[in-house]
Formats: C-alpha cells, sequence, structure tokens
C-alpha cells in the first residue's frame, strides 16, 4: 500500500497500543511497529486486525506478528502471532490508526492549494482558476480544465486529460487518463462508529490508485481507502454518476455504466461489464468476465464467468425465465 | 417554521385572497392574515389548505382559522373554521403564495455574491474563490473550501467543516456540520403543475434546516422546503449522491448510504438506516430504528423497529425467502 | 442534424473511405460525400450505416445511397444503394467519423474560455468568475451564475436562467431554459470499442439539443450524441441527478424525476412522466402519454398509452397484484 510518502507517521511501540486500549496484560515484550495495515498487505513488523471469518484465508496466510482481534478467533492464527484480544476490533483499530496518523481525521480542504507555478509545471496545459496543492506531480503533456482543484498528495501521469470543476486528493494516477467534469476523487469515506450524541469518525489514510488508460466519467465520487487504498485497474472505463466506496479494488478492463454504485470494500475482477444504475454490496467479492445486467443489487459473490441480474442478481436465464 | 426572518413577505388581507381566486362570496368578512403555512404549523392567524384525506388528523387539530380546501372535506372541520373553497387546493395555494412572497418564483443566482469581508467573517478559513451573498452568517472556526458559493440568507454554526464547489443557499446549519465537495443545499424543488404550452411553477419559501453533527456527503443535492422546511436532524449522516426532495423531514441519528434518493415531503424517524441507492416514495412516513435494505423501493408507511428490503419494500425475512 | 456549423469536416470522396477501410473493390465509382449521419437523416449525397434489424424499416425508406453494412443485409435495400461491406459497421463508422472530423475525439477543455465581453454580451447577467468560449451566442435577458463555463460551440436562447458551476459544451439552448446548479451538458458520451490494451474511443460531433421552457435539474449530466443528437423536447421538466447518454431523445412535457438514468438512443414520446430513480434501457423507444414508476427498469419498447412498473417493467396492474 503506498501511503507513507504522503502522510506523517509517527512511531509506535507496542507499549503504546497498549496504552491506548487498556491492555496492560500484554506489554511485557516491546517492540517497535512499523506501520497498521489491512491482513492481507501487512507484513512481519506491522500491526493488523482480525474481526470476520469472511477474511479467514488472510487470517491463516498471514506474515504480520501482532494482530489486533476478538478472544474467540484465537484458534485461526498460528501460535508465533501476538495476539492482542479487544472488545471491538474496528473501534481500536480506529483509536490506533489516529495513533499512527494524527492528522488522519483532518477533513477540511487544502490550505496549501494555489495557481500553479509555471516553471514546475512545464508542457501542461492549465485552464483558467486551476488550483494546485503542495506536494503533486503532474505528468508530461497532461491538461487541466477550468476550476480544477488538485489538492496535496496526488500524483498524475502523463498524457492525462482532467475536465473541469475536478477535485482530487490522496490520489495517484497513471498515465493516458481521462477524469471528466464535476468529478470528486479521493476524498474520505463514509466510515464511522455510530454513537447517539455524536457518531465517531473512522479515520481514513488510503489512497485512490487509478491505472493507466482509465476513464472516469462526470460527478463520480471515488473515495480514498481507509486502511487499504481503493484500486481502479488498467484500461477500465466508468461512465458518468458512478460512486465508489472506500477500499473497493476494480480490475482491468472493466465497463461500469452510468449510476452505478459499489459499497465499501467490494471487489471485481477483469473484464467485468456492469450495466447502468445496478448496486453492488460491501464486502463481496465478483469473479473475472462477469456481465452483470443493468438495475441489478448484487448481495453475494458471484463467480468468474457469469451473467447475473435482479435484485437479488441471480443466473441471468433464470431470472428471465421468472420475469416474462 | 423559519422563514419571515429572511424572506420579503407583503400585508395580505382576507379580502386580497378573494379577489385573486375570484371568491367573493367569503369577502363579507375581512382581516389581515399572518402568513401562508402548512396545516401543521398554520397559527389562529395564518392562513393554510387541506387537500388530501391522507393529512386528516392534522385538520381535526389545527389552530389555523382560515383554510383553503375542497367543498368536499367540509365535513372534517369545526364549524368556527373560515373555509374557502376552491376547484384545485395546491394550484391555488401556489398563486396565494406569490401573493405573500412575490419574490418566491426568481430562481436565479444571487447577484450580491462577492469575496468575504475578511473583517465581518473573523476566525473562519477561506479557501480561495469563494463567495458570499448579503445576509450570510458564519460560526467561529468554521472553514469554507475552495470556489465555495454561500449565497445570501444562510446561518452557518460553529466549527463547521465545508468542502469545495459546495453551493448552499436559503439553509440554517447547525454547529460541527460536515458538508463534502459539490453539494447543492438549499435551491427550489422539483414542483410545478403541468401545463402543454408550459408548466406553472410552485413557489418555494421554505428552507434547509440541517441539525448538529450532521455530515452531508459529496454530489448531495438537498431542495429547500415549498411551503414547509426540509429537515436533517441531528447527528445524521448522508453519503455521496444522496437526493432529497423538497419538505423532506429526516430524524436524528439516520445513516443513508449512497446514492439514496427521497421524493418530496417523505418523513423518516431517528435511527433509520438506508442501505445504497434504496429510494423513498413522497409523502410516506417511515417510523423510528428502522433498517432498510440496499436497492429498496419503499412506496408506503414503514412502522417502529422494522426491517424492509425488496421493491416495493416488504418485511425482510419474507423478501430473503421469496428470493432464495 | 445540426452540426455542421460548429465543427471542421473535411472534403471525403468515396475513394478515400475505400482507402481507409481497404475497400478497393468499391472504388471504380468515385464521388464526392456530403456527410456521415444514421439512417434517419442521411440525405443523397450522405454516408450512413445499418447494423441491425431493429432498424430495418429505416433500411427500407432512407434516401441515403452510400451506406455501410455487413453482407448478411444486403437483401434489405434496393438495388440502385451503393453498399460497402465490412466486417465490423461500428468500428469501421468510429474510422469515417474521424475521418470527415478530425477533432472529434478531443476531449481536452475549451483553451478559448474566457470572461465574458461585456460589449458583446449586453443584457446579459452574469455571475462571478464565468467563462466563454469562441462561437458562443446568449440570448437577451439570459441570466449565467457563478463558476458557470460554457465552452465553444454553445448557443443560449433569451431568458434563460442557468444557475452556478454549470457546465455546457456542443449544445443548442431555446427560450426560458432553467439549467440548475453543477449540471455538466454537452460532454462525449459513453461510447467505445473494448480493446484489452486500451478502449478504442468512438468519436462523438452530436449535440445536445434543448427546445424551449425546459428545466433541468442539479448535477444532471447530459452527453452529446454521437452521430446523431441528444434531445430534449420542449417544456419537459427533469429533477436532480437524472443521467441522460448519447442520442437519447425525449419528447415534450416530459416529466423525469430525480436519478432516473437514461442509456444511449433511448426514445421517449411526448408527455411521458417517470418516478424517481427509473432505469431506461439503451435503443428502446417509449410511446406517448406513458407513466413509469419510480425505481422501475424499462428493458423493451412501451406503447401509448400505458402504465408500467417494476424490474423488468410490466403493466402497472400486473406488478402491484403480483407484489402485495
Amino acid at each position: 500500500m503506498i501511503k507513507n510518502t504522503f502522510f506523517k507517521k509517527k512511531k509506535i511501540y507496542l507499549n503504546d497500543i497498549c496504552n491506548l486500549l487498556n491492555l496492560k496484560k500484554y506489554s511485557s515484550k516491546n517492540y517497535l511497529l512499523n506501520d497498521i495495515k489491512d491482513l492481507n498487505s501487512a507484513n512481519k513488523d506491522d500491526l493488523s486486525f482480525f474481526y470476520s471469518l469472511k477474511y479467514k484465508n488472510l487470517a491463516v496466510n498471514t506474515k504480520c506478528k501482532t494482530i489486533i482481534t476478538l478472544k474467540k478467533f484465537q484458534k485461526y492464527f498460528p501460535k508465533d502471532i501476538n495476539l492482542l484480544f479487544v472488545d471491538n476490533v474496528l473501534l481500536s483499530i480506529a483509536k490506533i490508526t489516529l495513533l499512527f496518523y494524527p492528522d488522519s481525521l483532518n477533513e477540511g480542504f487544502d490550505p496549501s492549494c494555489s495557481k500553479p507555478n509555471l516553471t514546475k509545471y512545464k508542457n501542461i496545459k492549465f485552464g483558467k482558476n486551476v488550483l494546485i496543492g503542495n506536494n503533486v506531480k503532474i505528468g508530461k503533456y497532461s491538461c487541466l480544465g477550468n476550476n480544477t482543484i488538485i489538492e496535496r498528495n496526488v500524483i498524475v501521469g502523463d498524457n492525462c486529460i482532467i475536465g473541469s470543476n475536478v477535485i482530487i486528493k490522496n490520489t495517484i494516477i497513471g498515465n493516458e487518463v481521462v477524469i471528466q467534469d464535476g468529478a470528486v476523487i479521493g476524498k474520505k469515506g463514509f466510515g464511522f462508529f455510530p454513537d447517539k450524541i455524536k457518531n465517531i469518525r473512522y479515520p481514513h489514510v488510503g489512497m485512490v490508485i487509478i491505472g493507466n488508460n482509465v476513464e472516469i466519467g462526470c460527478n463520480n465520487t471515488i473515495d480514498r481507502g481507509s486502511l487499504s487504498n481503493t484500486v481502479i485497474g488498467d484500461n477500465t472505463f466508468l461512465d458518468n454518476q458512478v460512486h465508489i466506496a472506500h477500499n473497493v479494488k476494480i480490475g482491468k478492463n472493466c465497463i461500469i455504466t452510468a449510476q452505478v454504485g459499489f459499497a465499501g470494500s467490494a471487489k471485481l475482477g477483469n473484464q467485468v461489464s456492469i450495466g447502468g444504475q445496478a448496486g453492488i454490496s460491501g464486502h463481496i467479492s465478483i469473479g473475472n468476465n462477469v456481465q452483470i445486467g443493468g438495475g441489478s443489487g448484487v448481495i453475494k459473490n458471484v463467480p468468474d464467468n457469469t451473467k447475473v441480474m435482479g435484485y437479488p442478481a441471480k443466473d441471468i436465464r433464470s431470472f428471465l425465465k421468472q420475469n416474462k
């Protein structure tokens, strides 16, 4: 996961975590933790977490040695892992993320934005009133339309065409990408713990990673990841008014028609085509070469090479038979 | 209903109404009318209206003494109310609203918008190119992102975070509210009387009232009320691309996921959660502690403490059983 | 189709086409071709194409004398038409369009945009930071809100009210039209030929044609046509967050509620009303005086004077009966 380049991270030891979460009993050992990551990307020196049997395979194979989880999940892990048992895994992880990344809840606009420095940004066409933040790189021959805002922590590749009224932050964009007017890319996702007085927001330190040759339609909203990244693969095209929540991974060569919505952490293979207004539930996995009919609601995993339709989405032949 | 502070209202007598609607027979008495309001909020000196048995309870209990209605609804009202019978209640009310509020059909942008006066707006962080209209109040420590426009007749509370490319008008916002990039709040609703040559627009004099600790997602559209207000309760969070039509009332602590749409005058209780892309029909009422599955179409009232799903939405267990 | 006024067209002879597509055998005759058009609007001197039996009636009655098609469709055409057989009609047409209109794949912002020349645009109210491209006409007494961008090749009629943060290009707008904040009108449609390395974009040379007295809601996206125009008839009203794909034709006096989506080349009659979040499939035809329930998915033609609902949409009475 590409994030350390961008976000200020503090040096955190196991004891800091134990103090934060009142887990004194685990503090006999103490060591430096490199970062907080999801199980899929965590390395030996990172801290990770496990809260649902949906991700059981990841637990068995993880390289990570320090994991926050529930007592009842103890049996799924090898003995040499330092397991820290808590009552609420995600709430604990939110607190720890904030410890690593004290700025991760800041949602205000980027005050470093100003007119582009034309000495720094050569060979780039800028429209009127463009604003660029600190720590932005833009590749050669790219163009940015009128009123567009690129906040800090963004890399844009070569030969990209970015429209007008676009807002981009916390995002890495490949080459020859087209982003159309009014798209908003990289703001924090819709993640929080409900509380009757004041909901507790989940910190977001992930990015949006956009491959090469991607097209992103008008007024799309693509949220940054929380602890992993939101990813859009090479040569995938999105139509207008598509919504992509935090941590969604979309493969290569996909075709996503207008007004489709993805809930958080949904995963799509390659060569998937989705008709207009379909919805994809959170935390589900859709295979390669899948076709999803317009208006469908997909609420469970879909295997490779299938066509589904309806709500809940099912095999397209049985849908059409039932709905003659 | 909070509106008189903002909108220019003319002094209207009963005789003015009778002349406007050709109701000479009611003009024997004449008295000053305070305002035009819906039955729920009208007081003794106001003018109100009744056009559907859906609101029968309001008729029985109203404090209002002057009501526009159909002849056939006469029996639902106490004898001491001055009933004015017309052929088309809503069209008559549109004409009367225009009489009270001659500016209420003006839909153009606010020409009073200009760069914020930093002497007036202290302790507030402004992005680049922000525009502020006349008669705007912004609470301390709030921040407004780049290119954001606050038109006249807006109050923003303390510690609010308003993103970039946001447009707000005719709206009162509580404290610690987050409004994300590209949201459009407070424009007139989609209300008119169809006519084959040129539709007749319904005047809008209501506001949008947003409570404390609310979060409003990117590219949301939230329309002002027509004669009542559009309301979003404390600590309610809306995801991206949500649409809220005129006069909708949403309670406290609700969770509204991306691309959900509310038709006009729908009402939601507290602690309601709605999955992505669900739609809520107009003029229906949803209770407290209700869960609505993603993609559902809710077309009738939903009682407290229930879970519904499907289109039309029904009890979630029967939906899942029928759709195995 | 109104386009020649705006877009640079090259002089193309039949031999140029034959060279481009490796169709040497057709090059015995050679003559000047006026333009490339769909079968519905092509004249004697134009080049047109035929790729689906859905449009068989158009083939029989066409005035066009030079048509690209598949060998198997030969029998549907009169003998005096010069038929050019290819393997992939649409891909060939994409290449030919690019030959006629070399600029038709350029998707970047319009660099000619600048502050409006107030000597040229008299009697027009401009908000702050408005940008206007070359070759734009704006009728008298129209107003344009803050930050709005009118790119080149746009005509706006008299008495139009255009909101803030609006983007318009390749569009002709009638009189007394209202376009609300954040709408994006006239960008190219979502048309391309999938390719595993890099999708091949379909050139767009059509316009958006908007009639008189039309209302277009906030954050709508209305794409320009590819070879024909996208059309919205007089006195049709669109609510917020509506999506209209390329080549869609909407009749007069229609009412399109929020979050409705139209796929490419769908056709709507007059006096059609569509409830919120409904979706209309591509290349289907909906008659006059049709009512479509909110949330419906319409996947086949709908005859005049009917009411439909559901997904797939069917007669409303059978839908409600089945879903009690």
